[in-house]
């Protein structure tokens, strides 16, 4: 049989994670490893999670077990709504739909929105798992530089503007404005609000992923794009507040949109664990979520600190990286001549590992910076390891 | 915001499922309803899933709270490889993926192999679910007649040729060879070898959905069209044996076509949730599974029993309806006058319901049938329904 001969077109858009490869070299004995975006074990309210499920067991497993609807359980909808409502988010129980982790949600944006060739604007960097779903639609991805300010919404306008006169069918922006995956920088109040303001005049979909905004080590809080503008679609998840293990996120968007997603998620998936939904319902509704996430923030903000520490201790003069108010990385760069993808192989004999730049930018860039990631690695690990890179990146000056 | 301006061609494709609606109307307080195809909450295992959960979180909840590689648990797999040699399958860890229910897997071969336009043949009548998820590839879907001894191999044969000379793209043929969904049959020995050979012969990939084949009352277990041909795609699920709000479901298949899976996955969700999937490996690991599948075993039979001596009772003559050894769902056809989409509204009007029978066609048929599930409803609510719609065919005689 020649399975070949059977394939469609879309295998020739699928791209196996470059990452991942890394990260399973990462995962060597003895390795510390700065590579992955994992949350810390410690940080999982594993005892808080056994008293709800045995709850749920107890006095709903009928539900809990039972295949949901594709929105989502209710329940959940109205607990998240509720959360939203603080950030200044309005939003009805038409608006939301429970996504198998956010990756999820923009695998589904993907599918409702991007024919072959179609334009996205992305940060340049960005995340990883967003340049992949939208590259297996076949999407035409322009990459839009970062300062500490977040994405440079001059530049943006630009580039749209370039990509008009081309010909393009421009179709969304897609932007992680808080704590970004993977520069941790915060995009300033003045940018969000023009940036919605360049979505509408330009008929864009403006796409916001906030996987770490609860995270906020330091600094004043801003609103998020959606609170602007009803027509943002804001991605939400509970991986990096409860656990990723339960896979469960959120989208919320003009309901039309919702509507979509939900028709394309019915043939997807047919629905998000019923069970999990449950557990992360009640871990909201009774309290444990606002005495959980003070919890990570402390332990995420003194490894942040330490991070910070070693940086200044042991990297050579000549490398910068990014002081994140909140989320789980910072991003170093390196002197230009340093290639940071070469050098992985030095650093994995030191036994360090890191995601070299080049990985997150669609257009190139980024080939002598890094991410670092500081949530995972425990504190000795952290201090450890940003000393054994200081010495790779020496021997390299 | 014309937002209208935004969508992709794929939402053209997108058609919300009729049966969901229906299934709504059908939950009205006191409407008895055949219309779904869920399982008996009173056959989820709570007890034992409480006692498997803590377990769980006490030993290893860093790894079940945590994100997970993209094929599944190693463990899990292994389990499941361990089960499937029961049923003569051969395979290893590299042929297996776990999904979110098989409705993911049928989706992640959908975005593999189908190409807008290419050919699948498929039941008719066949799995709703599956009709979906090929529709929204643009899948030209081509229904092969069923009798009770499942999928009728010459008319396949035939049909193949004949698309053939179409100049079509022939790519998949689709069967549920063990108590289909919604006809309730059982596909012949002599037939499952020679579908695989068919398959062979025509290069086209067979793919073999099984959510039913554990839930077997009576008669001889055959083997899966799997342990014939290691070619063969065969999906199996823990929604009907265990509980389908874990969404875990698992795909066995040629290692290059579960890689092609697992890297399509990647951007589409990164994993299944891990939770479940540490709770499922327990179940099957420490012999739960084996305790528990007879006891669903012994309930759906004897509401099988209970829906056959009802429908002996009740239903006027000229009708007719499958006697299925296993699995959920009965087949009845009426006399071919009665349109039984239209019959619908009476049967609400009564407070029963059911699927009428063209939902499962991809080329008009079964506008006189109808599919009725037997494992939802309590024992009571089995009699009293057909009970009911006895009297709403009568009077369409």
């Amino acid at each position: 049989m020649d399975i070949q001969e059977l394939y469609s077109e879309n295998v020739r858009k699928m791209k196996s994670s470059e990452i991942r490869e890394l990260l399973e070299v990462s995962q060597q004995p003895g390795v510390i490893s700065f590579g992955g975006g994992l949350p810390n074990t410690g940080a999982f309210p594993v005892g808080d999670i056994k008293k709800i499920v045995n709850d749920v067991l107890d006095e709903e497993g009928d539900i809990a077990l039972q295949y949901g609807t594709t929105p989502g359980r209710k329940k959940l909808i109205e607990e998240i709504i509720s959360m939203a409502r603080k950030d200044d988010i309005k939003a009805d129980i038409d608006n939301v739909i429970i996504t198998v982790g956010s990756q999820q949600a923009l695998d589904l944006l993907g599918r409702v929105f991007l024919n072959e060739g179609d334009t996205i604007f992305l940060g340049s960097p960005t995340y990883l798992g967003g340049i992949n779903a939208f590259r297996s639609y076949g999407a035409d991805m322009i990459g839009v530089p970062l300062d500490d300010d977040g994405m440079d919404v001059d530049k943006l306008e630009e580039k749209i503007k370039e990509s008009r006169k081309e010909g393009k069918n421009l179709k969304m922006i897609y932007t992680i404005p808080t704590f970004q995956n993977p520069a941790g920088v915060v995009m300033s109040e003045e940018r969000r609000k023009r940036i919605v303001e360049i979505a509408e005049e330009n008929n864009l979909l403006l796409v916001e992923d906030d996987p770490y905004g609860k995270l906020r080590f330091d600094g004043k809080p801003l609103k998020p794009l959606k609170a602007y503008d009803e027509n943002v679609v804001y991605l939400g998840t509970f991986s990096k507040i409860l656990s990723p293990g339960f896979r469960l996120a959120y989208a919320i968007a003009p309901e039309e949109v919702t509507k979509k997603m939900v028709i394309a998620k019915q043939s997807i998936d047919l629905c998000t664990p019923t069970f999990t939904q449950s557990i992360a319902y009640r871990f909201i509704k009774e309290g444990y979520m606002d005495r959980h996430i003070p919890r990570i923030i402390k332990m995420y903000k003194r490894k942040r600190d330490l991070m910070l520490e070693a940086l200044e201790e042991y990297f050579p003069e000549g490398c910068k990286w990014t002081h994140p108010h909140g989320g789980m990385f910072l991003w170093a760069t390196l002197p230009e001549h340093i290639d940071t993808k070469e050098m992985f192989k030095d650093a994995i004999k030191e036994k360090v590992a890191y995601v070299h730049g080049r990985a997150f930018y669609v257009d190139g860039g980024g080939s002598n910076a890094m991410r670092l990631n500081f949530s995972n690695p425990s504190d000795e690990e952290i201090t450890e390891g940003i000393k054994r890179l200081g010495k790779v990146i020496e021997k390299k000056l």
